[in-house]
């Protein structure tokens, strides 16, 4: 998995960062998450190749995580495309959208489709052999979800010297990588444990921005390998957490060290602050690993 | 007035150059005019106090021209505005953007007002002592208006010299600026041509962009100080210019030529070409004063 910053400030676009946008790519998938306005500059600027975006999941409402939106619609229009996309967002978000190709005659030649959220319980948004994205509903000021990415177990791996020793056909390989047992000629039965070993664990993603202190959260992110949870405030504004909809580090920090993560990403901090690194500072005091995002920084895990 | 460019480009952001948007100095006013995704950074960028924009004039309604204005009106009221700010563009513009205020639960504090357009005649939009701006119909693809910005013949020009030496009150300075004559206490009169000079003559700024080659608006932008004028295409694509919309270099300067503007501005260039030069090359064919427009640049006229 690898996890690009787009964006990870709060509120407004600004000359040197940019409202929230990441981009992930995962069992050969790039899925957008968010898509404030500038996300389109960003994909070029952090040269990922979003023609291959085919997924655009929008957690909430609010222009930050959203306003850039129609803009990247408009533009894979301009570039032609023609495979399809989908938007995963809030009710109304269809709506949005429509309303502004339509008023401006400018209908999509590729499949645009809208699967529009309502519900309050996690739900299943997206699954293929490989990765299932599911809705983290998150506590904030309007209706806002978080999304969790898991990928699926994979196939065991083949152990090429023994299948090899044994002189097995290749045709036989795949069905030994699911984890089937083989017959010889001869009659004897070789047992798939020797031929095989354990596929990688499979790896998962939880990104919940924008959302105030949640505990409920937690059974679904149990032991995630990463988590990017907001940080919009520091201790010195903890007292506006609750009233915005927004957690502190510290508070990111507790949900990860309860949740027993792998990794905590610190973002969405709030414009105020000149110094992000204060806030890992903070969260370090409650859980041991965290990073802290910034535009154009890169995760792998 | 001072007219500077945040995005010349048609189609899409890209990472060194921007969509459609330009803001107008003129008479202490701010004058927004279209506004691109990224025009807020770009208006951070160019040191504009963007506070005082007070008027925004949309063209039309394709994203290359207001795809940053929910944008800017959202970061208005995250920066706590209070002063009214009143949108001009074409009917439906205040359904995209109520729309989307409603859904993010995020109605501004401070007025917001809308003038939707659908006239296909000219008409004048905003009005006070020192500037009137109209509307110049545009032939694109969907409705469209330019905008022209005429300043009023501004109060004649004391001659201080003048004034002294009669030994006239200050108190009558308003009304001789306003052309009236001065009677003495001993009786004499004295005629306001002598102790005023004629004022400054009035400039004047036409804006046309999207539009196909048209002579029906010479009338409307005839001896304007400055025109901008869209040159999406240079010659070798001039078989794109009716079908699309759009105007080459050689067809804005033979409008520039035929209203007999002081000065042209050439903009909104097709992505297609690396070099804007060229441009200038093909308009200075026909007609003699040519600017090229580009991200950043300024006029003053």
């Amino acid at each position: 998995m690898k996890l690009t910053i787009l964006g990870c400030y709060s509120a407004t676009p600004r000359t040197f960062t940019n409202p929230t946008s990441q981009v992930l790519d995962i069992s050969n998938h790039l899925f957008l998450i968010d898509c404030a306005e500038g996300t389109q500059v960003e994909l070029r600027r952090n040269k990922v190749r979003f023609s291959k975006i085919e997924h655009i999941f929008i957690s909430h409402l609010h222009g930050d995580h959203y306003f850039g939106l129609i803009g990247l619609i408009s533009t894979f229009r301009l570039l032609k495309r023609d495979k399809p996309l989908t938007i995963y967002g809030p009710k109304g978000i269809k709506e949005i959208i429509t309303l502004q190709l339509k008023l401006s005659n400018s209908w999509t030649d590729y499949p645009l489709y809208f699967k529009e959220l309502t519900s309050t319980e996690s739900e299943v948004l997206f699954e293929d052999d490989k990765v299932v994205v599911s809705t983290i509903p998150l506590q904030h000021r309007i209706y806002c979800n978080g999304f969790l990415f898991r990928e699926k177990l994979g196939e065991r791996k083949l152990l090429i010297n023994k299948v090899e020793e044994f002189k097995i056909d290749k045709a036989y390989y795949k069905s030994i990588k699911k984890g089937k047992d083989i017959k010889l000629d001869n009659g004897t039965i070789i047992s798939n444990k020797l031929l095989t070993e354990d596929p990688s664990p499979p790896k998962s993603y939880a990104y919940c921005s924008d959302t105030r202190y949640d505990e409920e959260k937690i059974n679904l992110i149990k032991g995630v390998t990463a988590l990017y949870h907001e940080s919009t405030f520091l201790e010195s504004h903890k007292h506006l957490c609750h009233i915005t909809g927004h957690s502190s580090a510290e508070e990111a920090a507790l949900i990860a060290k309860k949740a027993e993560v792998g990794f905590l990403i610190l973002g969405h901090y709030s414009t105020r602050y000149d110094n992000i690194e204060k806030f890992r500072e903070e969260a370090l005091k409650i859980f041991d690993r965290v990073g802290i995002a910034d535009d154009g920084k890169f995760f792998e895990f």
